[in-house]
């Protein structure tokens, strides 16, 4: 069998993840990275394989991958992206702008339509992951609530607020579980809970020389959406420590659902990720559903994907008597 | 949209779940219980519901439901009717017996594909859900070790094998995870653990008049395959004890995959059940399968299936669309 082409478009973290994710699978390769920059400018970590211009897709370099892996950013790059190469190439996003989903599902779905390809979206551990377990939890106790916490971990977003803080030189802010509230709900007693009462937020900030700590701190914990609705510590910490101590992606959380059975009796079923790494952890996810991609590419499908529409097996290089003999 | 009518082969714990279930399930009724006994000495809880003998499905009874659920033991009925029946109509079963599920399966997918028929084999929460789980693991850290633990919760199989000893009366035997091997697990310590460090067996016994408690507690403990692997606890009590604190039927469990990602960053997925009914759970979902069964059928596809082999938004009620935008 020839091993699945994998290309990657944007070698950032998520990029980078993915050119990593592929050594773990014998059954594919790393055909091409693909970037927006100068591509001289851009040298990968994998001896051998070539760096194109973004635009050389569209000018026969899809010809020579299975899959593309689009590792940019939900704002502004995977809403053009993703459709723009679906029309290419089979392509796999980890588009996470939720209330977007839609619309972006949308355009996805009618440009692969047109060039006969399958366009995966929102394929990472949340959206991904998660959305799986929250729909097995809907599905297997219809009735019952569900429960979804982050952390701890690095969020990028609210890191980047921070940062554009008048007097901030830099900063890392981790989104925290609350633990008392995790455990009602693992109790099963069903709590309703406020914003304020899922996470608290903590960050790590360096401050410019001569800024004004209080203001910085008033600054933060008064934004609106990012931080206002939780209980937010900050720490001033030196360039140095930041550096040293929280330069790592961690991340996880949690998806509950917590119900009853008809015969009135309570079940929780809990699924918990702790990630050393996000960005190498999304990659794998990412890697993973490129190949039922390829899998379903092969059968014939086309159109928009997202995790709920592939069926376990495709996932994995195992074959159906292989999976049923070792891991049903 | 007409319901999906589920029929009820086999009217014990799980059938009697399997009836609870569909309710909290609206595009679903309950059409007919079959069963092997008299079926003038049956009667069910749902008002209007017809009992037949199990043999009047190969009589035309069958054109009345949609998908089966046969709900008997995985030692001798499921081998001989979930492929006797998948040639009549789509079927779902719980078949559990780990080692005969390939032979299982090719048995129920030669009967099904000569029916035109589908027949979802090993469905319930192991194999079922945790077997999901591990292959999720397994695609997702293919650098890794897969873990499962039981309980706390009450084995049939066990408190079987306790009850045919001599001077029994009547007998619980509770399977119990090992906290400090789980927690070993969770700390992505990836220990080798051996069946003795995994889990521990928990017996309530209730002797018959006369019999010699320490010769029944040796046999248990003894007992080869069943507990001389493990450490057991013997507690012996009255029958009105055993009736009182252990008529309830809850069991629960983890999967776990502990790896790395290829850049070295250590990552723990943990999957955790906790459940007050053991076959009331397993039941639900059964019932959720049968869905998917049943949107299966209706495209066209036959043979034998797996959970692997169904895509999570079969699942669901809910349309494409639904799901997008309040589930991923």
């Amino acid at each position: 069998m020839a091993a699945i082409r994998i290309g990657i478009m944007g070698y950032g973290n998520i990029g980078r993840g993915v050119e990593l994710a592929v050594r773990q699978n014998d059954d594919m390769e790393l055909a091409a990275v693909f970037t927006r920059r100068d591509p001289s400018t851009v040298t990968v970590a994998t001896e051998g394989v070539a760096v194109h211009a973004a635009a050389d897709l569209e000018n026969g370099a899809a010809e020579d991958i299975d899959v593309l892996i689009l590792c940019g950013g939900s704002a502004t790059d995977l809403p053009e992206q993703t459709p723009r190469y679906a029309k290419v190439c089979n392509v796999v996003d980890s588009f996470d702008t939720h209330a977007n989903i839609p619309q972006h599902f949308a355009a996805v779905d009618a440009a692969a339509k047109e060039g006969g390809h399958i366009g995966l979206i929102s394929c990472g551990w949340d959206p991904g992951l998660f959305s799986l377990e929250r729909l097995m939890g809907n599905v297997i106790l219809p009735e019952g609530a569900d429960y979804t916490f982050w952390g701890r971990g690095v969020s990028q977003g609210h890191s980047d607020a921070v940062r554009r803080i008048e007097g901030v030189a830099d900063a890392k802010q981790y989104t925290v579980p609350v633990e008392s509230a995790l455990e009602a709900v693992r109790a099963g007693e069903n709590p309703q809970l406020t914003t304020r009462q899922k996470h608290t937020r903590e960050c790590f900030v360096v401050l410019e020389e001569g800024a004004n700590a209080e203001r910085v701190e008033r600054e933060i914990k008064e934004m609106p959406n990012y931080f206002s609705d939780y209980d937010t510590t900050v720490h001033f910490i030196s360039q140095e420590e930041l550096d040293r101590d929280h330069a790592a992606m961690p991340h996880g959380g949690f998806v509950l659902r917590s119900g009853k059975t008809a015969g009135d009796s309570p079940c929780v079923i809990e699924y918990a990720l702790k990630l050393a790494s996000n960005p190498e952890f999304t990659a794998n996810a990412l890697v993973a559903y490129a190949r039922a991609v390829h899998r379903l590419a092969q059968e014939g499908a086309t159109g928009a994907k997202t995790v709920f529409d592939i069926a376990p097996a495709y996932l994995s290089p195992l074959s159906g008597e292989q999976l049923r003999a070792t891991l049903l």
